[in-house]
This record gives structure tokens, sequence and C-alpha cells, in this order.
């Protein structure tokens, strides 16, 4: 029986097919099911869990920066869409369409939202009158469509579930700091929540928003070198208020446009989580987003005392606001251990007949499966100090890995050989022409994932045109 | 200014037009705002700060009672929908249709989610296959879409916030006892948090939801006598698992089919809140789910001292927990006094250079306007206090409200009466038959509500064809 689990439970090697190690974590520790709409997925239980822990976080950065969160509908008329011209022409070829309500055929067709700026843009012509009504700082957390070609669990699905931010604002000024504070904060759960260290920087024309003046993103690296756009804020300048004729009467009573800002995190961090930390035996997640941050394994189950240590233990460690799961079920320890560590649980406890005469117990951590025996006294000290050590060191490796695979280049040659022959990143100049950025693209298959906010001088020209340097970027492969 | 604001915020009142002093209400407190989408409504801040509270109160309670949450697609292709024949036929009507993603006509239209009962049913047909898979209890937080003709604001409208409850277990006495434990839950938070108090009881075989065994209800009354069904939890037995093919192998290894429920309560709530609870100034919140359960108002803001103490005593309530706000704009205190008796604000706390002096301030509550002197060292004991005193008394109110309004008819003729002329719920037995439910309905113009949990004995026949009664029932014109 325990056997016939494990072998259910294989997954294949990362370093074999990176692409089906990913398919098979998300299979197989329950994360994602199939739904019979190609492309939308069912988010089960665990994976959910997750999600509730991210969104819990994030929703309580933004309130304490003054944000408010309220539900827009699901459906954007087609004429509202088509507002802001390069809005429409960004997603009006991937939205679904309802045609029908009931049996009656529409008069004009609505899209499931791809996102909700229209309709937030035409929420606020209507409720901002005046300055005094300014700033709105609003968020929804929401499901929304895209009716992309090529799917993949978590990073790129019909539907997906996300929060999006809508701003705005009296002065550019302030639109301006509220799109840097979002992608701060974003970087700061990123880094510090989720152990995912990322590059912060701006997205170059080409790559931005449809319809924003700027794009600013996180990029993360994936185990494959590869780039995750992990949340991304949009400076709008008033493009927008003019098109929905967003005004207010400022102080001297004239009307002015506001200054408008969107940004958005969504379920493709789950993603991440998995592509970052992951290996072959399964999910590694960071302990402060764990669902699941110990869980309890009684060895010798049925030998007297063992059970009730192990609850005992359970309660003790519970006060002292551990996310913890006894597992008491009669599955073999084996099995609970591959189970557990398959779901990325980042520290096991182990409890015999042994340990409790000598008075301890066995934590082995998810990453490295290192081993710790600690007297039993001492664990509500111990455990904590052990999630805290787990979060830091997956942070620094995952830290190392991504400073290690960026690779700084000079020519486009050099660009095109590390390209071919090594994952990861390339650093290099950019004279800030869309002709010498289409050329990179062409010539290494990397598009542009940024212009960091922290540059560095490698060269004084462009590897492509020759001429002067303007900016840094950083290219890559991206998710 | 402070008059001009006055002027707008106005309400029609109560007696005069109840469904225009909602509409007002729903309006004027910033609740509601319309969108282009006709039927489609925008939550606006402070109604959504609700419905989160709502969220948060019931969700804990899913996840004590072993529920867990997970998130299933928008989507559910025609062929699926059409699984279970009655279900098809009491949703179909009445569902979005989406026929085209991007520029492509789709092979199968879609609809867009009315409820989840057949997306559930694929899913747990996947995933569950032994008996150690069951139950499952599952539940989702999301937006549905039913075609409405007529809508109003949380009431009826065309996308509506809830949650919906799915669980499949392995005896239908498990199921049964799943269904009521949750149609308590959600008796109990209904009077205790939402101090609306309800009538339970189980829906006739007409107006039970499609697809259903049984259906079980709370029933509400409002304000205008009118009745709210409030919650719902619904018995399938085995019919979507048989036409879902829902089986697992049992204890000894025999292929069964699942139990089923689904129970779900929604936003409309808050339009319950209103109408059990508003009075002609607006709302009345109870303090257990109100997002401002005290606003502070400074007199004579400019003065020396005022301020400071205000947030003095400001920060030592937030302290206690107590969710406040220290309203310190500029508007004239009477505007204030008047924009959170519209919010319904349960307790209002002023504090003057008089009361300075004195060492006090004076605290008011929502309901009664009752005034109440309270030593400033002694508001961390009292306001909790006056809260407490004023969730009782909001339920004594409705409860009394609902209590004088049930009136008792033996005759089909005094039913008609009381229909006529008196606005409330009427108690009369049945024999079971739908012919003379359908003639009370004719007759009288209310439907039944509920065969209630608590029955009476009124007579010993039904009032429509004087054959033996089988059951006291609750008539009444609903939301």
């Amino acid at each position: 029986m325990a056997n016939d689990r494990k072998l259910v439970r294989e997954i294949t090697p990362m370093d074999e097919d990176f692409a089906q190690w990913y398919t098979d974590i998300v299979k197989k520790a329950e994360l994602i099911d199939y739904s019979s709409v190609r492309g939308c997925v069912i988010m089960r239980p665990y994976a959910y869990a997750i999600w509730e822990a991210i969104q819990k976080n994030l929703d309580q950065r933004f309130k304490e920066t003054g944000h408010e969160n309220v539900a827009m509908p699901l459906f954007i008329p087609e004429s509202l869409l088509q507002k802001e011209k390069d809005h429409v022409e960004g997603f009006a070829p991937e939205v679904a369409w309802v045609t029908h309500g009931g049996n009656e055929k529409l008069e004009e067709r609505l899209c499931v939202r791809p996102t909700s700026e229209t309709l937030f843009c035409e929420h606020y012509a209507k409720i901002v009158k005046s300055w005094r009504d300014l700033p709105k700082l609003y968020n929804q957390w929401c499901s929304v469509v895209r009716w992309e070609k090529t799917t993949r669990p978590f990073l790129r699905s019909r539907e997906f579930w996300w929060q999006e931010g809508h701003t705005v604002h009296a002065t550019e000024e302030e639109a301006r700091a509220e799109t840097l504070q979002m992608l701060h904060i974003y970087a700061d759960f990123a880094e510090n929540v989720l152990a995912i260290p990322v590059i912060r920087g701006r997205k170059t024309d080409k790559e931005k928003f449809a319809g924003a003046l700027e794009t600013y993103t996180i990029e993360a690296m994936m185990h494959d070198g590869k780039a995750l756009q992990s949340g991304t804020s949009h400076y709008f300048g008033d493009g927008f208020a003019k098109a929905f004729n967003m005004q207010y009467s400022d102080k001297n009573n004239k009307l002015a446009y506001v200054h408008q800002t969107s940004w958005g995190m969504s379920t493709r961090t789950i993603g991440g989580i998995i592509m970052t930390h992951g290996d072959d035996e399964g999910m590694v997640l960071p302990p402060r987003i764990a669902p699941i941050q110990l869980v309890i394994v009684p060895i010798a189950a049925h030998k007297g005392g063992v059970l009730e240590k192990a609850s005992e233990i359970a309660e003790m460690l519970k006060k002292e606001g551990i996310r913890l799961k006894l597992d008491a079920s009669e599955q073999s320890a084996g099995w609970k251990f591959a189970e557990y560590e398959m779901k990325g649980v980042p520290l096991r406890l182990e409890i015999g007949p042994k340990d409790i005469e000598n008075g301890q117990c066995v934590l082995v951590d998810r990453p490295d499966r290192e081993k710790t025996v600690v007297p039993i006294g001492e664990l509500s000290a111990k455990v904590p100090e052990l999630l805290q050590k787990i979060q830091d060191k997956m942070f620094r490796k995952a830290k190392d890995n991504l400073d290690s695979h960026i690779y700084k280049a000079k020519t486009l040659d050099e660009m095109k050989e590390l390209a071919l022959s090594r994952p990861g990143f390339v650093k290099a100049m950019w004279c800030g022409s869309l002709a010498c950025e289409l050329a990179v693209k062409e010539e290494t298959g990397m598009p542009s994932r940024c212009i960091p906010f922290e540059q560095e001088h490698i060269d004084d020209v462009c590897p492509v045109c020759g001429q002067k340097a303007k900016h840094m970027v950083v290219w890559g492969i991206a998710y």
C-alpha cells in the first residue's frame, strides 16, 4: 500500500523535464484540477489555502496604505471597453463575449472582464467631483478572463484570480508616488514573505501595459533560469481620464483631469513559489505563507503514549501560533514523509517511543532535510526559530540562484552566445530604440524584462546599433 | 455648504414609500453604484466592508466545522449544465451565455455560473474514489450571474456575491446532518451577529431548489412585513450523484453513490440588514458587523486640546479592539452626525472643550439616540458594554416586530383578509397538496415561506380543501 501510494506520487525529475516536473507537482500536490472548459482550472483546497495566505498578507498591506476594497461587475459592455484606444487593442482579441441573456440576444455584447480599468474609470467619472473626493484608492479581489491559446496552471490560464488596484489622484506627482509605492509593496512581499528575490524596474515601451504611460515590474528568476513577471504597477497619466472624462474641480474651482494608476498581483505567484523553491520531492513552501508550517508525524503511533504526547505537543505549539497538522492517520510514517515533502511543509516533527523516553523529538527541515534533536521543553522556542531559519535560507538560496545566473554582455554576439548556452538573464546596455529591442529579441530569443532601478554601467554604447547607450536592460525568456 | 450636503442626503420617509426609502439609503449611504450593464451593480467600499465582515465571520464558522475553500471556474459548458434535468430546467432560462472567445466562435457555448453544483459534481466524480476520500466539505466565495428581468440592489441583481458550500458524504444520514448543521449556522449568524431573528424551516416541494430533495431556509421579516429568504441549505440525496456518476468504493469494496448537499448565503443579507434595522435617518448596523462601531466627533475642534484628546481616546479604544473612526474633517458637527447616522454607525462619541474640562464625553447610540455621559477613564469598559447593549436591543426590537406581525388563520377567508389588511406573515395549516398551495397563492398573493421546524397546532384541517392537515406553514410575500 505504502509503495503503491509512493509510486503514484512520483514526479519527473526537474533536470530531466522541467515543464513535466512542474505539471506533476501541480497535479500530485493536489493544487489544481482541470475543468471541462479548456484552460480553466479548479484551485483545490491546498492551493486555495496558499492563495488565502497571500491575500491576507497583501490585503493588510493595502489597507495599511489607505486602500479600500470594492467589487466591480464581471461584465464590460463592448462600447465601454472601446473607449480607450490602446487598451481595447491590447485586450479585445483575447476576451470572452457574452451575447445572450437567458433566451434573448443582447442588444450589445458584453465581455467578461480581462481587467477592470474601464469599469473603474466609468465609476470614478461619476463619483469624483471635487478635489475633496481625491484620492480614491480602490482595490478588488476577483477573477478575470483572457482567452489565451496556450495555457499552463497558475502561469497562464483563461481564468485567473488576482487583485487589481485602481487609484485616481489630483496630481501626477501623487499618482507616480502611488505607482512606485505599490511596486515596492509587491517587491517586499515577494522577498520577505515568499522568499523570492526580484529585480525591480520599468518596462520598455514595447512591453508595457495596454494604455499605460509607464509599467513597473518585479521580475523573478525561476529554477530553470526563465523569468516570471510577478507583479506590475502602471502609471496612466491622464489618458484614461480624457477618454472617460474623469474631471474634478480643483482648489481654484477649475476643471482638471485626474491622474491614474493600476497594479496587480495574481495566482501566478503560486507558480512562482513552486518554480523558485521546489525540488525533485515536490514543493517547498516558505514558512510565512505555508498553510501548514509544521507537520507532526508520530512514529510507532500504536505504542502507548505516542499519540498522547504528539497531541500534547500539537496543542502547545498551536498556542504559540504555529500553523500545524498532526497526522494520526493509518498511513505509514514513510508515506507521510513523502506526502508532506511533496506538499512543501517547511518543518516535520517526528516523535516516537524512544524520543519520549529521552524527552525529545526530531525536527527535519524541508529544504535540506537537516535534522535537529530538540528537548520537548524547548519546542516552543525552537520551532519559530527554525521556521525563521528556513525562511532566511530559502531566500538566500534563491538569491544565489538569481545572482549567479545573470550575465553581463557587451555585444550582440555575447548576448546570443549566453542565450544559447546558459539559462538565466543577460544584462546589457540599450540605446532606447524599438528597432534595437526588436533586434535583440529576434537574434537571442530574449525579450526585455525591464530597465532595473539599480542601473550598472556595462558599456558606453548599445550592443546592437553602437549608438550612445541610455539604460542597462535585463533580458530573459519569460513564462 | 453643510446645508447643501444635508439636503443631498435627505431620504424618503419609510412610511411614505418603503421601496424609495430603500433605494435612497442604498445610494446615499454610498453602498451601491449602478454600472452600465443593467442589473449589475458596483459594491462601494462601505458595502464591501460590511460584506468582508460577513465573510470573515461566516468563513470562520465554516472552517471550524471542517470545511475547506476552493475556487471553481466561472464557466459551465452547456452540456454539463444539462446533466441534471431538474437543475437545468430551473436555471437555463436565466443564464448569460458566452459564445465567442476572442474572435472565434466557441464549439460549445458556456454559461456564466448561476450556481456551481454541476462543476463541483464533475470535480468530485474525478477525485472521490474510496470511502477514505469522504466526506468532501468544500466552499467557495465568488459571484454568480442570473439574468433576472427585474432587479433591486442587494436583493436581486444579475450578478451577486455569495458563498456556496458543496459537500459529498458516504451516507444519507451524514449528508442530512450536514444540511441541517449549515442551516443552523446561518440562523445563529443571522440572529447573533446580524441581529435578525429568523424562522427556520423546510421549503415546500414547489418552492425548493432546482434538483434538491429538500431545501431548508431561514426566513426573516423586513420592516414592511415582507419576507426575505436569507440563507438556504439543500439536501440532494444521490440525484446528482447518479447524473454525474459520483461513485466510491465503500468499506466492503462495493460501489456506492455519494450523498450531497449545498448551501449558500449572499450579499442580499446586506439588504436584509437595511430593511430590518434601518429608519428614516438611514441604516442602523448591528455592532458585531459594523465596519465602524464608533465614530468620534470632536466638538469645536478648532479649540485647543480637543483634537488631541479625541486622538488620545481613539488610540485607547483601538487598543481595546473597537473598530472606530475619528472624523477630524472640516465638516460641521451637525453634518457629521447626519452622515454617520445615515451610515448606521452604532455609537457616536462627542467630545468638546466643556467635556474635557469635566473629564467626560457623551456617547449617543444610533437606534434610539440614547445619550450616556461617561467619564473618560471609564470609556474602555463602557464602550464595549454599550455596543453589546445596542446589539441586544436591535435583536429584541426586530424580534418584537416579527412576533407581532405573524397572524394565525383557520380559513382561506381569514388568510385573504390578513393578506389584504396587515403586512406580515400568516400561519395556517396545510394538507400538503400542491393544489392547495397554489390556491392559497392565487387567492391571497402569498407564496409559502416554509414549514417551520417549530410546529404549532392551529387546526385539524387544511383551510383550503378541509382535508386532514399535515403541517403548519408560514405564508408571506417575499423579496
